[in-house]
C-alpha cells in the first residue's frame, strides 16, 4: 500500500530516488489563494542542501525547486502543486560492491527483503535525498501557518554529549552555525566533538527539538489522529529518528501527577482567556492543542556510514568485511533540523484544515454568508 | 476529519463515550477464514477491565464483548466485524462541578475549545474507556498474527523510580502481578511505591515496553507508512503516552555509529539466512522490519486525577480550586500494557496486509494458481 | 481492502448481515452541534422498512434505530455516532438448499469466489438489508443539509413500461403511494403492471430520480472526487443499480453542442448573481456544482428472486433447477428511493465539508475571528 | 479535500494544467518487478494525442512521457513512479476575453465559484489535457493486467445518430479510423455526420464502450467499493461523461426478472468451472466480478466549444454574447476512448491488489512459503 503520501486534507505525495532523474512532491489540497513562488520553497531547500560546510557531504547539488503546476499569477489555485528537483550531480560511481552488500544500519537488506531487489545507487528511495520532498511540502505548509500567525522552528538540542544550555538560548543563532544550535558555545563544542568522531572514523547521534508557536487551541482529532500522534508518525518517519517526545517526554515516567499536571489560570491581560502556568504536556491535552507552545523532540541515530571496516553479509548471506568509501556527514542532526520542522508544519497545516469540519457553526459561517 | 479509524487495510473504526450506551469497534478489512469467537476478544478485554485489584478503579464493569456481524460458523467472513461493549455501571453521578471546570492534565478544556461543548460525563470520548475499542481491534489482529507465527507482548518496564531488572526477566510473571511486570521483585517494590503515592494523594508515571517476535523481514512501507512511524502514531495516540522509543530510542542521541550499528551475519544454523548480531535498531531498518524482534517503549504520564486541591479555571475563565472526587488509579501503566500491545498488533496486521501488494510475484502466486 | 466506508470527511462506516445480530453504521466526522435524535433517523428508516404494503416483503421488522454514541443533550458532539438496528425477526429458515445453490442475479457465487465461503442466511452481507446503514448515514447527512437550506428528494420515475408524466408531477404524492411516484395516475398503472408481473411469477425494473435543491455553486473536487463522480459511485454501489445518469444522461450522446449547452444569464432579481437558462448538465460543470438543481437518475434491475424454476448450478458446479421459495418484492424500485436519496445526501454533505478547505479566505474567516 | 488521486492501493496522483509547465502523474503502490519503460506509456499517450487527424484539435503537442522515478533496470521498484509530460506548444494566446467570460458547458464559472479565481489559460485544470495523467496511470495498470492475462479495450459505440453494427464488429478496426469505431462503415458515416456538425458550427456527443476480458471472479469490495461502483466513479470523473451503464444499463428498467437474470451453467469443457449463459449483468454480481466480461458504456456530451455566438455572462454577472475562437474538436468521443479504457484498467488493477487481503489463505500462501 502506497506509503509515500502524508496528510489527509493537505496531502504531500512524494517521489524520487537518490540517483534517479529527479525527486519531488505533489501537494494536493492546498487552499486556493495562498501567495507562493519558487523562492518560498527554495529557501527551505537551501537549509537542507549538502555541501554547505565541513560537516556535510560535499556532493554538490543545486537542488533547484521548479513548480510545474498549481500556481497562477503568484497564488495557489487550489489544484495540485507539483514541484520537482532534478538530480544533477549523480556521479556514475562504482556500485558493484554496494549492490551486493548489506551496509549495517542501512535499509539495503530490508528493501531487498521487501521487494526482491533494489535501486542500490546511493541508497535509492531510502536515501536522505528523499527528504527533499518533505521540505517542499513543509515550505508550502509553513506559508499557510504563517498567514494565520503560527510559526514553527526547529533546532539542534544536542550532538553526542554536547547539549545546548537553556540560559544561552538564542533563536537567532540557529541558522548561524553548522550545527544549527541556538547556543553559540555549544555549537563550537559540538563541532569539536564531531571532529573527534571523524578522526575516529566514527559518527554521532543527537537530538532535534521543534517548537510551534501560535497554534490555536482545538487542533487535533481524537482518537487516532491526535496532534501528538500524527506528529509522532510524521517525525518518526524521517530516516534515522528513533524516538519522539512530546513535552516532558520520557521524563514523565518518573514524575508524579502533582509535578506533571499543568495548572490552568485566567489570563490577567485578557479576560475570559485561559493559559497554563507550566507546559509539561508540550501543548496538547487529550491529543488536542491547548493553546500553549507545542514542544517536540526527536532522537537521531549516528550516521550509519562510518569508515571503519564493518562485519556484515552480502546478498548471498555470506559473511564479509565492508569498508564504506566516499564521504559522509559525521552527523545527520543539523540537516535533519529543517526536515523535522517541515514535517511538523505539514502536520499542523493538515489538522488546521481538518478542524474546519469540527463544528456546525463553521459550516454556517462559510455557507450562509 | 474523522480521526476515529486506525489502519489502512485492516481498519479499526471506533466509537463510544465513557457514559454513553456502549463503546465498540467495527473492524473492516479482516481477511475471511480467521477463526474468531467472542471469547477471543473477551480475554483481551479482561486484561484491561477495571476493578481487578487494588491498583485499579473499583468501577465494576463486566465489559462483555458482543459480536454483531462479520463472523459466521466460527470464522470471519471478510465483512465488517462489529463488536460492542455496553456501559452497564454508569453511576448517575453529580457532574455539576466537573461540567464547568477544567481538570488539569485532562482534555476538558481542549474538547470545549474544539467543539464548543463536551460530553462531560466521566470524560466522555476522552475517557480511558475509549481504549476498549483498541483492545477489540487488537484481539482480532493478534489472532491474525498468531496464525502466521507472530507474537506480540507488552509489559510494564518501570513505575516511577522502580524498573525491572533484565536479569530477573520472567515473561510468565507479566500477568501474575497487578503491575504487569515481568519481574516479581520489582512488582512488589512498585506496589509499595504506589501506596506511598496514594498516601500523598499523588500518582505515578511509568514505561511500557512491547516486543514483537516472528515478524518477517520486509514489513512496513516507505516513506511515511514505515513500521516505526505507524507504531509511533498508534502508541502515541493512546491517552497519557508522551514519548515513543524504537530500539535504543533516546539513547541513540549519545551513541556513536560504531556503537549503534548492528552487524549482519550469516546464520550458521540456516544457510542463506541473515541475522543481526545486536538489535540497537529495534527490528527496523529504513522503517522496514529486518527480521529481528521489534522493540518499542512508551512513556506514560502519571494519572492526572489526583486528590490534592488543584488550581485551575472554570469554563468562564475564572480561577478556582478543584478537588477531584471519586476514586482513580494511582497509575495508568499496568492497564495501558494490553492497550499498547493491541495497538502494536493492529499496526503489524495492517502492514502485513499492505505488503501483499509489494511484488508482482505475489499477485502471480495468488491469481495464476 | 475494507470497502464498507463511504465518504472522506463525513464518513459512514457500515456493518451487518441480513440474519446476524444487528446492522448499523458509525458516522465519523459529523460536525459538532447538529441537533439529532433517534426519531430523525427513524423516520428515514421507516421509509425503507419492509412489510408496509402489498408490494414489499412481509418480513416484519421493526427496524428501530438506537444511537449508542456521539450525541449528548440532543446535539452531536463531533465524535463518532454509532447507530444500530437489531435484527428481530430472522426466521430460522431452512437454508440447506440455498447454502449450496447459486441463485441467478444474486451475489451467492461471487461471494464464494471471493471469500471461499459465505454467510448464506438471507443473502448475508449482500442482502438488501445492508441499505439500513446507508439510510442511517443519509438521515444524519440530510439534517446537515437541511440546516444549510439544501434539500434532497428522490422518487420513482418509472416501473417497467410505466413512467410518470411531467405534467402531473406532484411532489407531495411521493410518499402517498406504494410506488413512491410523484404522479397518482402513473402509480396506479405501475401497481397494475406489478400485479401482472407477480401473476407471471416475474418481476420488474424501473428508474429512480433524485433532485438536490439549494446546493451552492462550487461543491465537488476536481479531478476524481467530482460531485457527479462521487454521486455515481454512491448510487451505483446500491445493489441492483445498473446505470447512473446526471442531467440529460445517455441522451447527450445524440445531442449537439448547441442543444446541450446551457446558457448562463444574469439574474434579474438579484444583481451579480448568475443562473442557467436550461439545465441539461444536471447541476454540475466540470464536476462542480453550478448552483442549479442537481439531477440524477438510476436504473434499477428487476428483483432477481422470481418464483419460476430457474436453471443454475450448485457449489460443486453441477447443473440444477432452482425454485426460489419465500416471498419477495416484485420490484425493488420503491424501496430504493429512500436509499438513493440517502446516498446523494451523504455525498453532498461530505463534499460540503471538503469544500471548507478550498480557500485561504475560509481559513482566515474561521481562525482569525 | 484533495480529489486528484484515484485508487486505494494502486494510487494515481495527478497534477497539471493545460498551459502550465507540465502535466503528469505519480503512481504509488505499483508492485515491484513489473517490466516498464517509457515506450509502454508513450504508446497509450499517442492514442490520445491531439492533431492526429482532421477530427482532432491541431494543437501540436509531442506529449512525450518522461519517467522520473520508480523504475530501475527496466523494472518497477515498488516505489512511486513519477511521469511528466511537458507542455511545449502553449501559444501565448490572447486570453483577455475568456478570462472574464463564462463559456457555456465549461467549468469556468464553477471554478471561480469554488476557488474565487482560476487559471483561465486553455481551461487550466479543467482542460481535457488533464486526461494525460489518467492515461499514464492506465498504461501502467494495463501492464499489470496484461501480465495476469487480463485485457481491457474500449471503442466508440456511437457518434450522434451513428451506431456501430454488432454484426460488423471488428476489434482490429478500432485504431484504424479517426472515430475509433470497431466498424469501418459506421466510422465513415460518423465522419460524414461530424463534417455536417462542423459546417453547422456545432458538435456531437456519443457513446464509448469498454470491455474487460479475463478478470477473475471475486474482484470488487462490498459495499461501497464494488467493482461497478468504482468503475462508475472512475468513468464519470472523466470530463464530458454524463452517464455510465454496466451490462444492460438503463435497459434493465424496462426488463423483467426472467429476461434480466443470467443463468449459471456448468462448463462442459472444464469440470467444476462455472459460466453464465448470458451476460445482462455485465460481469458483476453484487458488485463483484463473476468471471464473465465486464461491460461498461459511457455517454459523452457534445464538445461545448462551438463556433456559434452563444449567450452567457461575464464574471461581473452581466449578459454578453460570446463567440469562441481557436479550433476545437467537433466531438470528444474518439479521444475519450483511451481515457476511459485507462480509467477501467486503473480500477481493475487497484481492486486486484485489494483482493489480496480478502482471505487468510492468501496471507498464508505468501508468508508461510
Amino acid at each position: 500500500m502506497a506509503g509515500s503520501t502524508f496528510g489527509n486534507l493537505f496531502r504531500v505525495h512524494t517521489f524520487g530516488e537518490s540517483h534517479g532523474a529527479a525527486l519531488g512532491a505533489v501537494i494536493d489540497g492546498c487552499p486556493a489563494g495562498l501567495p507562493l513562488c519558487e523562492e518560498d520553497i527554495q529557501k527551505y531547500l537551501d537549509r537542507r542542501k549538502p555541501g554547505q560546510n565541513k560537516l556535510s557531504t560535499p556532493r554538490k547539488e543545486d537542488d533547484r525547486a521548479k513548480i510545474l503546476s498549481g500556481v497562477f499569477e503568484g497564488k495557489t489555485t487550489g489544484t495540485p502543486i507539483a514541484v520537482v528537483v532534478e538530480n544533477t550531480s549523480q556521479r556514475s560511481a562504482d556500485y558493484s560492491e554496494i549492490a551486493v552488500s548489506y551496509r549495517p544500519g542501512h535499509a539495503d537488506y530490508t528493501f531487498d527483503a521487501k521487494y526482491g531487489f533494489r535501486d542500490y545507487r546511493g541508497g535509492g528511495r531510502s536515501s536522505g535525498r528523499e527528504t527533499i520532498a518533505r521540505v517542499i511540502g513543509g515550505a508550502v505548509a509553513a506559508k499557510i501557518l504563517e498567514s494565520l500567525g503560527i510559526s514553527v522552528y526547529a533546532y539542534t538540542q544536542s550532538i553526542g554529549p554536547v547539549s545546548i544550555d537553556a540560559e544561552r538560548f538564542d533563536k537567532d543563532q540557529i541558522l548561524q552555525n553548522p550545527c544549527n544550535m541556538p547556543d553559540k558555545e555549544a555549537a563550537v563544542a559540538a563541532e569539536n566533538y564531531l571532529k573527534e568522531c571523524m578522526e575516529n572514523k566514527d559518527s554521532s547521534g543527537g537530538v532535534v527539538a521543534c517548537i510551534m508557536e501560535g497554534l490555536p487551541a482545538g487542533i487535533g482529532e481524537p482518537v487516532f489522529d491526535k496532534l501528538d500522534a500524527l506528529l509522532a508518525q510524521a517525525v518518526m518517519s524521517v530516516g534515522a529518528v528513533k524516538a519522539v517526545e512530546i513535552g516532558d517526554g520520557m521524563a514523565v515516567a518518573k514524575a508524579t501527577g502533582s509535578q506533571n499536571n499543568d495548572s490552568f489560570a485566567s489570563d490577567p491581560g485578557d479576560a475570559g482567556r485561559i493559559r497554563k502556568l507550566t507546559n509539561h504536556s508540550g501543548g496538547t491535552l487529550g491529543g488536542i492543542s491547548d493553546g500553549s507552545n507545542v514542544i517536540l523532540r526527536a532522537a537521531i541515530k549516528p550516521t550509519p556510514s562510518i569508515f571503519r571496516p564493518q562485519n556484515t553479509v552480502n546478498d548471498k548471506g555470506e559473511d564479509i568485511t565492508l569498508t564504506i568509501k566516499g564521504r559522509h556527514d559525521p552527523v545527520i542532526v543539523p540537516r535533519a533540523v529543517v526536515v523535522i520542522e517541515c514535517m511538523c508544519a505539514i502536520t499542523a497545516a493538515d489538522l488546521l484544515l481538518s478542524n474546519l469540519s469540527s463544528r456546525m457553526e463553521y459550516l454556517t459561517a462559510i455557507y450562509k454568508r
